[in-house]
């Protein structure tokens, strides 16, 4: 017999069926067993009278305990009206037991599955990771990650994106924060960097002609963690568009994020349609911050505030809190040294960077920054006066030499936007924590208590990649 | 105006429009000049005659060059029947331009664009990748990647399947190849590894009860590169499903590629229908090899010959050359040692262990290997077994205390399978090498000389993690 999913029984009074899943919970009534059986689609109710069942059946029912997984056989039969429970999709029937096979036992888990309430503390959640997902909630979020990146997929390939997947074993460059490193083992000294993000390369690969690119692309910062910030990758939807002025980003972005919400979320309700375009000076005199927390009624867990923050300026005075390396001349890039300044400002770029601002912008949705983008400088003369501001040194400008050549054969303008998929889905799925959109996240000191990584290796491997620790 | 494609001039005849790309070729006859523009749909002629042009645009004409980005105003015109070009998608007309803008401009390329037959070596199509995937057949492999790929997505997406991302930050275990190392900054001697497959991973989700797991997986082995391996990153389609028995994953495996191969490609011809299963002992008897190529024409480059193989050996004698770090035992698992007995052949395990078969399946495809994948053990007790079968010391066991832990709370009956994306690409597109259906390979000896990685890194780089290059 082929298995059926536990809500498709309600269809199904009358018939025999086969479901399999994990016991959620068992009550023993006298002598009829109530099992809670469990599966991805949802609970089923499994009433087990001894007399019901084949002998078999009869000794293996004693030792089920939760979360054993099971084969179970019975009659789908309607409930009596006082036993139909509204709260379940599978609320109106319950199956009638004839045959029950154990496929797998369980231990008593270290925390309960069937009571969302438990109080496991994270370290504990993250090293049963596993059984963690087996909640409810968990498994939801899991679920909703998926739907709404595939929605993004779907949408940008019906507007003429191609999804192209750009290296992973990519270079170590200055672009802002801490690489994490990959030694090389056939190049023994030398060390290939995961990416920030995929930046350069959407770039070349406008350069290439693909003319409009996304990725739902990993990104890796070793930086210190946040509750809106992961230690260790992240996901971003990168995207970039050749032959667009910035009103054509922010249009497409809106419109996808408009549909997206409204399709997959028709409950939440977007505060202000057309998101309202800010300029990032008054929001800073307005609200004392650049992300702007702009819901009409903060307890509404169901308003969406998206906003735009415009205008931003192109460069800021340098700090040692920066951490852009090459800091140490006056100016630092206010957001990434590729942003093009607005064209009524580039006069200004010689006598006053200050005063010049940028074609960058910034996402922002109920007082997070979910995404920032920009039209890309793309004449080289522009981009080295930015470097030349900036103070890079003849060293650092080599370390985008390719950069500087792809950028002699035909560039084309272009621009574009990076929306962070973790903290969007925070915000989608009222979360307070990435770590609870993520399947297998790290803890916030960067570990991941259900592998134990990191982790020490042999010398061999060392050797082979010719480094050692250092003592 | 708002710029459309060069395909949609076709539908434009008598119009004013505007297109933007870039300069495919130029041939001045006399006074009058023709250009190919170029954007990621096609190409379009360009007539240029003076006297229609604007003063500015006469000037700006003369310096036009190949891979200049322009964009171009002008009128759509039919043309004469002489002229039509039904190799062109746009063959049936031509622009005659009013305006021209020089975007951008662009010295002259080290290969040409317009011509496919140009013999640049590897090196030099590596370091110019973003001109080198400007030539038409390079960038249709992109977009043809692209396209398998969403049809993969959407096929598993309708049958319930879930994509989750599985850690990147992962865990050097001994599973086969060599692992790429990435050193934690927070936990200095520490290393993570990254996932040669995300193996244990698919299968700890089907212990979470996600029961229908996918994901178009970046995976990383640390080994020389043969044409069909790729050195450093590739993607493959991972999948896991519980509940399941070897045959379902074979037929829905079957099923999407079937359908695939006659949506997207369908010029081609499957040689078998249903796909042929075959046992391995007879194909290494008739074939010599495990990977029979079983089309009936070698020379019908439209022909694809999918098949099984089933019924591989569990273990096999280890070699010297087994990758697997415990070796020294005398027994090797065949594939993967998460893979199950055939139920029939435990009892054969402890007296006999080269006699037992297993529910490996292998899919080949044109004498190439496409993917492979098993029925898992589910069992922590048969689990052990192998270990101790392939000599696992109580420290390499210790590597495996995570998966020993999740085996006890509820494992359901699980299998899957992992088709190389890159690999079936390859063969679908009739290309010899996987590089040239990836956007940004290495070169054979692990490098990319576009970026110029991997690269040095500064003293205090590794400083900060703690690691030291070996003098």
């Amino acid at each position: 017999m082929n298995r059926i999913k536990t809500i498709e029984t309600v269809s199904q009074v009358g018939k025999t069926v086969l479901i399999k899943g994990w016991v959620n919970n068992r009550r023993n009534m006298g002598k009829i067993v109530f099992l809670d059986l469990r599966d991805r689609w949802g609970i089923m109710q499994v009433v087990v009278v001894p007399n019901e069942l084949d002998s078999e059946s009869q000794q293996i029912i004693k030792d089920i305990r939760p979360e054993f997984v099971l084969a179970v056989e019975g009659v789908v039969q309607k409930r009596g009206d006082k036993q139909i429970n509204n709260d379940m999709p599978t609320g109106t029937v319950e199956l009638l037991v004839k045959k029950i096979q154990v496929l797998s036992q369980s231990e008593t888990p270290p925390f309960e599955i069937a009571n969302e309430d438990r109080q496991a503390n994270e370290e504990l959640r993250l090293k049963y990771r596993y059984l963690d997902l087996r909640h409810e909630r968990m498994k939801n979020n899991i679920l909703w990650r998926d739907k709404v990146i595939h929605f993004i997929r779907e949408y940008l390939h019906a507007h003429d994106f191609v999804e192209i997947q750009t290296p992973i074993l990519s270079k170590s460059t200055p672009e802002g924060a801490r690489d994490y490193l990959v030694p090389s083992r056939l190049h023994p000294g030398e060390f290939f960097a995961l990416p920030q993000a995929p930046q350069q390369y959407k770039q070349l690969l406008m350069i290439a002609g693909m003319e409009k690119y996304f990725q739902i692309a990993p990104c890796f910062r070793d930086e210190d963690a946040r509750a809106d910030r992961s230690p260790g990758e992240f996901y971003q939807l990168d995207m970039e568009i050749s032959f667009v002025k910035q009103e054509d980003v922010l249009d497409l972005t809106e419109k996808l994020f408009t549909e997206l919400v409204e399709t997959l979320f028709p409950e939440k309700k977007i505060s202000q349609k057309p998101w309202p375009r800010l300029d990032y000076d008054e929001v800073i005199k307005k609200y004392k911050t650049d992300k702007p927390d702009l819901r009409k009624d903060k307890n509404n867990p169901d308003e969406l505030a998206f906003a735009w923050i415009l205008n931003f300026p192109l460069m800021l005075p340098q700090t040692k809190e920066d951490t852009f390396h090459y800091a140490g001349e006056k100016w630092g890039p206010a957001h990434n040294m590729f942003t093009a300044p607005k064209e009524e400002d580039i006069k200004k770029l010689d006598k006053n960077p200050g005063a010049v601002r940028s074609y960058q912008h910034d996402l922002v949705l109920n007082g997070f920054e979910v995404g920032g983008g920009a039209i890309r400088i793309h004449d080289m003369k522009l981009q080295e006066k930015i470097w030349d501001i900036i103070g890079f040194t003849k060293e650092q400008k080599k370390q985008f030499a390719h950069y500087f050549e792809a950028f002699k054969y035909g560039v084309p303008p272009h621009g574009g936007i990076a929306p962070g998929i973790d903290r969007l889905l925070m915000v989608l799925l009222g979360e307070k924590n990435l770590k609870e959109v993520t399947a297998f996240p790290l803890t916030s000191d960067g570990r991941d208590p259900m592998m134990d990584s990191p982790s020490a290796v042999s010398k061999e491997q060392l050797d082979e990649l010719g480094i050692q620790v250092k003592k």
